[in-house]
């Protein structure tokens, strides 16, 4: 047999709640650490190995608690960002960084061109492709990406807390903007600490923006994701948040 | 149930031998005349509701007797490239042309956003989704776009008979091109009568180059296909011209 689906897509990509029928679709591009062993760990320090530059701390498991409180299909990459960053296009050059805000990765330099083939066909394509069918297997489906973000970068200490990010379709964005009080006393922005500027709303361009599909991406500071209590809560007020959201959206649009 | 998949997806995408798990992957963006009843006919004359803006005559029926030939998968969308042109990105203005050759397309013109979504959530996702599927179905894929143009195209008769199209990534074309003489007599070039600056290799650039895998595309001059025993000569002297320059490309990364 050729298919290699068969064997490694469940090493690859975790897609939970497939039975789900609602039409969010939760992703979690960073939500792995795993480096495979092949990578001898990509000559990064034992410091680095389990540090926000290998994956979003957090966000698998944020991610997973919203997925069930709102009975929303889950798909997820199983493997680092440093391996291949599901959230950017094979083209970027951050797709295998080399640098990693004040990490080399020595296991990503001078990449040749096949290289960088083969690492997004093995860990990008199969990500790609469950998203993608994920996505077609529901109408009118609704995109929501969680990640993490660390509380000190290149060592500045950042405020904000929350970060609502969208690109070109600020639809979903807005509505949960607008009804921040209701639901959060954090500190929480319009993209922010990221923006689309910085090339992180890929997942979102690719996915749901060609196809009118509704979209937001969620950036929570990874110290309010610390322990299972606090991801509980967050879960919760994210997802009552963009399920009062959507519910506004559907409302609007039969009653203009 | 939410999923659209269970009903519609056959009625927009033909993936015939499904089964087969040889790496190479027939594709034909432009194999159907249909357009669905709603679109009334997009305002077309009667005139062009069979001609080569509507579809690639021919170009069906030869993917088809190759795949057969090949053992190889085929993967065709089931809808006319005037409603949407699955050999073009979401965002590309020609996806929905509001002008195809010499024919004004009424029923395109002046789509808004949320219509040019609505048409490629519709007739493009699925396309795009069945062939990501069926390329990460394989290791080592090899993807070859089945197409054909027209001999007199404005007003001007072309001499070309048959296009070997490729973007970056040349090998297999290049392997194919230096065994013309050895398949057939047809005038043949390379990346004629379009190129990748005409904005032609959507497919290759989406599923085959950002992963490494070998590809082609192929454009026949319709004429050379008008009926049956010409598409099943020039299905055999493709079929034996892609095979062979596979196992040339095989010979030559074993033995470099």
């Amino acid at each position: 047999m050729n298919h290699r689906n068969d064997t490694l897509l469940s090493d690859l990509v975790d897609v939970r709640n497939a039975q789900s029928t609602t039409p969010v679709v939760v992703v979690c591009e960073h939500a792995s650490a795993h480096i495979p062993a092949s990578f001898q760990n990509l000559g990064l320090p034992a410091s680095a190995l389990l540090s926000h530059v290998v994956w979003d701390p957090g966000a698998m498991a944020l991610a997973t608690k919203m997925a069930d409180r709102l009975n929303a299909v889950l798909v997820a990459s199983k493997t680092s960002r440093l391996v291949y960053d599901c959230n950017r296009p094979p083209e970027a050059p951050d797709a295998m960084p080399a640098r990693s805000e004040v990490v080399d990765v020595p296991g990503n330099a001078n990449l040749s061109d096949a290289q960088r083939a083969e690492r997004a066909a093995t860990y990008y394509a199969p990500f790609r492709e469950a998203l993608a069918a994920t996505l077609q297997a529901r109408t009118a489906p609704v995109l929501v990406t969680v990640h993490s973000f660390t509380p000190v970068y290149h060592g500045q200490a950042r405020d904000v807390e929350i970060g609502i990010l969208h690109d070109s379709d600020a639809r979903l964005a807005d509505a949960m903007l607008a009804l921040t009080a209701q639901h959060t006393t954090c500190d929480t922005r319009r993209n922010a600490p990221y923006g689309p500027g910085d090339g992180v709303t890929h997942t979102l361009r690719e996915h749901a923006l060609p196809y009118g599909y509704l979209n937001v991406m969620l950036e929570i500071r990874n110290d309010l994701l610390a322990d299972d209590t606090d991801q509980t809560a967050m879960a919760q007020t994210l997802s009552e948040w963009v399920s009062q959201a959507l519910t506004q959206i559907e409302a609007e649009t039969c009653n203009p």
